[in-house]
């Protein structure tokens, strides 16, 4: 049997639809952010498409603590958290995280992929009987949690509140339930309408668990999300969040109450058999976790260069999805169209945005995810808007109606 | 409903039974490796248990690149591979790991468990009819992939090659299969008969998926593992390794065919949707990788540690598993003794053991694993094993027979 023949047939497939992933190779440039060198171009471009959504990639206190943890507990944690791979600045970094949500505790994964999955995938898949709410834009590691699982799933349809609770209504009372959804979608950038779901997750006897990975250090006076933007956190039961997006580090984590994190802890496969973050990463996210709590400056800058970039886009009659966050999507709709106008972008201007197709995205709504940030000046904005506004009309594609 | 409680009575289980973990908070300090200091102690401790096999984690060579990575690029990766995440140390790390191999491409994951969870989860899921023959101690994570891809899976007894035979000859030609399995056993320190497994494949049109991670760095002449030890590198479909244990970093990978690493980067969710690795932990990877296919002191030095371990146990009598590996686990059998032991060790030795109880190993089979590496020199071996011995007569545990 030919096995390379087989993964090669299907590679083609992606080769064929226009939606084979080509990785840009870049060399991100400590202090140059948003810039970056493109190894394949072998020039500098700016880049907008980047999760480090506030530059903390860059941060001065990030960087010192990381050199000075490195110089003091070296490399890596050298085992799993439970076989000598606890370290000083884990311990610390979850406290500070239990504190940033205002929960009893936090737990920290290698991956905010690991911490959906296995979080989901431990409680829905030990609790006898339950059935898990998921909201049908839910991300992929939330999905292959509960896949994971084998629980019983319900999908709601999106932010669709009285879905969700015509779905609690038929459930026995004695059912554990989990309602599992995100604050903001990654690729739409709309926000759920948490309270709403906490108001029924409390009258059917539901746990909440949010996924604020798009959130954390952004909104709320501290950086908490949205969740504590609208003061809701002590509402929910489970909020998980990323080190690797507005953090700029790398890692995942939920805050919870302490039964549930120790329960993760003790019976999650997937976190008691990794080996642990280094202890210097867990430092550089800790002081990028402190950091964002005491300064709101990148959070006021990334919501300055949002608003920048979509009037913009507006007097150009570029069309963008509206919503309330700092994802701004062009939408494409089409996967070869997406690559050729991201490829354009990239080799005659300069502007880095990585065509977002299947199965990041459904078919159809394949788009160019912009996410600027407190480092995008207004003169970085204003050219990518130029160049976009060249390429709508060489491609002679739809244009917003004018205001 | 009271989810809390129903965390709480599972824990409290645990309790009963001496099998609930309590991590030891330790900070590693670079340079006095194995030594550490124990915060709940609050005093220098001998580390026997990690898994940072070779010291590479206090390595000068890793450090200094990973401080110039990280002035270089910053903190994190700032996105998944696809989306503005993949670095210019990413594809030079995964160039060096395919060479390593002997294989033509490598792929990276955030964590070993991520790598095995993620291949095998994606190519048994996704080769239609798939079997996967799997040795039934195989790890959490392959357990986990296997499951995730719902294959038809077939477990053979440990290392058995008449009973893999048995079962390969009953599956029809035409049925993809993987036989999947490691070289060195994590708990019990044992080596899978490579070559033989090897034949059978060939035999039988199977594909070969062998995991390393407690063999690269270790074995072979450039730390290829077992597999290069042996000369069989070219016989496995996929070698999988980690950059978090002889490597002393963190992260997983796979090295295999280009069509094969392909399918996995294209079609693995677990890969597609995590933030990558930060490139200044790439950077260390690859230097440590570099490093350890030049020299051999670290491998010599391991092998004289553990030799000098095993002679000093049978001067006392101590029984320990015999194996061909770095691996020694003193049997206790008992959670509740295995935990005391290890406190005794701790609190009055200053030696940190952590106990192996279920689930990483079976009930019953509760141990003390001890992984003396270079720098573990024979004057803290010596004492350990005066430790051992006191202990030993203490709770009059069984002798090995004298020689």
């Amino acid at each position: 049997m030919n096995y390379d023949q087989i993964f090669q047939t299907a590679l083609d497939a992606l080769h064929a639809d226009g939606s084979y992933r080509y990785f840009a190779e870049l060399e991100r440039r400590s202090g140059r952010f948003p810039k970056a060198f493109h190894h394949g171009l072998d020039r500098e471009v700016t880049v907008w498409c980047s999760n480090d959504y506030l530059g903390m990639g860059q941060n001065k206190v990030v960087l010192d603590a990381m050199h000075k943890a490195l110089d003091e507990t070296g490399a890596g944690a050298g085992g799993t958290r439970n076989i000598s791979g606890t370290n000083h600045y884990h311990v610390a970094l979850e406290k500070e995280l239990a504190a940033l949500h205002g929960k009893e505790a936090a737990l920290l994964f290698n991956s905010g992929y690991l911490s959906n999955w296995v979080t989901l995938g431990t409680i829905a898949g030990r609790l006898k009987g339950c059935v898990v709410l998921s909201d049908e834009l839910n991300h992929a590691s939330m999905i292959e949690g509960i896949r994971h699982s084998r629980a019983d799933k319900q999908i709601f349809r999106h932010n669709d509140v009285e879905d969700l609770e015509r779905r609690l209504k038929a459930l026995p009372a004695d059912v554990p339930k989990i309602i599992a959804f995100e604050s903001v979608y990654s690729m739409d950038g709309d926000i759920a309408p948490i309270k709403a779901f906490c108001d029924l997750a409390d009258r059917y006897g539901a746990m909440t668990y949010l996924d604020e990975v798009h959130a954390v250090g952004m909104y709320g006076e501290q950086g908490g999300g949205i969740a504590e933007k609208l003061g809701l956190s002590d509402r929910l039961t489970v909020i998980e969040g990323t080190l690797g997006k507005g953090f700029g580090v790398v890692g995942g984590y939920i805050a919870a109450s302490a039964p549930l994190c120790d329960f993760v802890r003790s019976f999650g496969s997937g976190f008691i058999f990794s080996t642990a973050l280094p202890p210097m990463i867990a430092a550089g996210a800790l002081a990028s976790v402190r950091y964002l709590r005491e300064h709101s400056e990148e959070r006021a800058g990334q919501q300055r260069a949002v608003a920048h970039l979509r009037e913009a886009l507006n007097a150009k009659n570029i069309p963008h999805v509206g919503n309330p966050s700092h994802i701004v999507p062009v939408m494409v709709g089409e996967a070869q169209l997406c690559r050729e106008l991201s490829d354009a972008l990239l080799k005659r201007f300069g502007h880095y945005i990585q065509p977002i197709n299947y199965p990041t995205v459904p078919r159809g709504t394949e788009r160019l995810r912009i996410t600027p940030g407190p480092l995008h000046d207004d003169g970085m904005i204003d050219e990518l808007v130029e160049a976009l506004d060249v390429l709508w009309q060489e491609y002679q594609l739809r244009r917003a109606k004018a205001a």
